[in-house]
């Protein structure tokens, strides 16, 4: 029994042209961010003599070593115990032609391993095969018609985006005492701070604070910047973007795919925010650098 | 219309005994964590004249703000516009009675609501109500039968743990282009990389890292050590276990319900891994003091 195994490059960086802000200075530049793209995980096995094939899994990954993934989580979703329950791994072609070949792999088991769905349907994120997928996902968000974020407004200058981070650090209760919290806080256009919240996942810090200003019957959120304590994906602009926030900032970096939703809707990224430096990888045009 | 927020304590954080390490000398002491709970999102809304009910999302969430967490939620996954669309706020009953009550909340929208369910299938990790739920999954892993980590074993001299994050550091090839990459290495009992796998998410890293070891026909992984360069979640304790990996190391902070797994199954956790320190959270039998 052969395992064939692709080889794919582990292309795990992007190259992107940003503006690096240094002390109020801003300048145009290369840099490289972490790539992100969806996989599709299916599993094509036996079942009551006929060959069946599922969608297990769609999982936002660096592109690379995809393999490897799969196997990954297959074992350690009790799936399979050896590598050699694997007969082959193929890449298939998406059902969405606009999606890359590369991000559907199949694991096809050997005829003579059994598959428990009941173990698949107690453990596995049932994912639609978009639930997660950049390209599908990005069309949901055109669908809602939402969006409506004003191309010019709100305008931050620049010299204000530094002491950012220390505001929402005074505001983090909890994570002075863990060290293991996300956090996330949304600033009105005169640099006051709404509110915070954190939450062991970045994702539903996020949800918690838009959510608070739901519940509060808060204004519109058009005027207001988000400020998250960690990295951003894909996931986290899309939630600025559905509640109508025009700039998302962070502490730590972008993704390759959070890049690209906040330009395709016009929406500033701001990352590695700190007191002296900071980042624009979208929406420079809402940062003015008239006040030094 | 009024609507009825449930008010719950905001306890973002769990005290738990811990055994803290600086410069190889052990003592116990009591520490906080993040609080980290499965949360079940419903939405009851009336589609064809006929209320219905649908588990709409499981998430890993640390508690408080509940209401906020699933308002936000299905604001910027596109079901509601405004807070005036729910109803009513309903904490229910969980189908499993070992799960607390509070770790389901019902949003019930007006009868004059409409959902549109493919908005929700397409946006959706549809989940079953216990894909990600600590109790039942915790019973999953029973069920698998593959976990017999022995006990005792491997013992690793504490002196030896705060260089193993430098080691890792350097074989973080993406991470050092984008700083954006989450990391995963094992190390074997005498202190040998194996290998290292990065990903814009850490539970993909470490399903790489599992991945590569069973399709590289590696031994059994009874002897080694994973270590992590971020926080612990339940998942990652989870992942761990089922690949039968004793030993999980991490730069940062776990969270409630990974201290509770390794517990639960026997695993050694440690974290805030440093030169000169860490945290002993589980199964310090297998760390030994002896060789300062």
């Amino acid at each position: 029994m052969s395992v064939m195994v692709p080889q794919r490059g582990a292309q795990g960086s992007t190259p992107v042209s940003i503006v690096r802000v240094h002390r109020n200075e801003p300048k145009a530049t290369e840099d490289k961010v972490a790539t992100e793209e969806p996989l599709e995980i299916q599993l094509s096995f036996v079942r009551k003599g006929i060959r069946v094939v599922k969608s297990v899994s769609v999982t936002m990954r660096t592109p690379g070593h995809d393999h490897e993934l799969a196997a990954g989580f297959l074992h350690t979703e009790g799936v399979i115990s050896s590598a050699a329950a694997v007969e082959e791994w193929e890449e298939t072609e998406a059902a969405d032609p606009a999606r890359s070949k590369g991000n559907v792999l199949r694991a096809v088991l050997r005829d003579d391993v059994a598959v428990d769905l009941r173990t698949m349907e107690r453990n596995f994120y049932m994912t639609s095969s978009c639930g997660v997928c950049g390209k599908t996902s990005l069309e949901a968000l055109r669908v809602t018609g939402r969006i409506s974020l004003d191309p010019d407004l709100p305008v931050w200058d620049a010299a204000r985006i530094g002491g950012l981070p220390a505001a929402l650090r005074a505001d983090q209760v909890i994570f002075e005492t863990t060290g293991g919290l996300h956090a996330a806080g949304l600033f009105t256009a005169d640099g006051a701070l709404l509110a915070v919240r954190e939450d062991v996942g970045r994702h539903n810090a996020v949800d918690k604070l838009i959510g608070s200003q739901l519940l509060n019957g808060a204004a519109d959120l058009g005027s207001c910047l988000l400020l998250v304590s960690g990295r951003t994906s894909f996931e986290l602009v899309q939630k600025a973007v559905m509640a109508g926030i025009p700039i998302l900032a962070a502490v730590g970096a972008p993704s390759s795919l959070a890049i690209d939703l906040a330009r395709q809707f016009g929406a500033t990224l701001l990352g590695f925010v700190g007191r002296e430096r900071f980042n624009i990888y979208s929406g420079a045009q809402r940062i003015s650098f008239e006040n030094p």
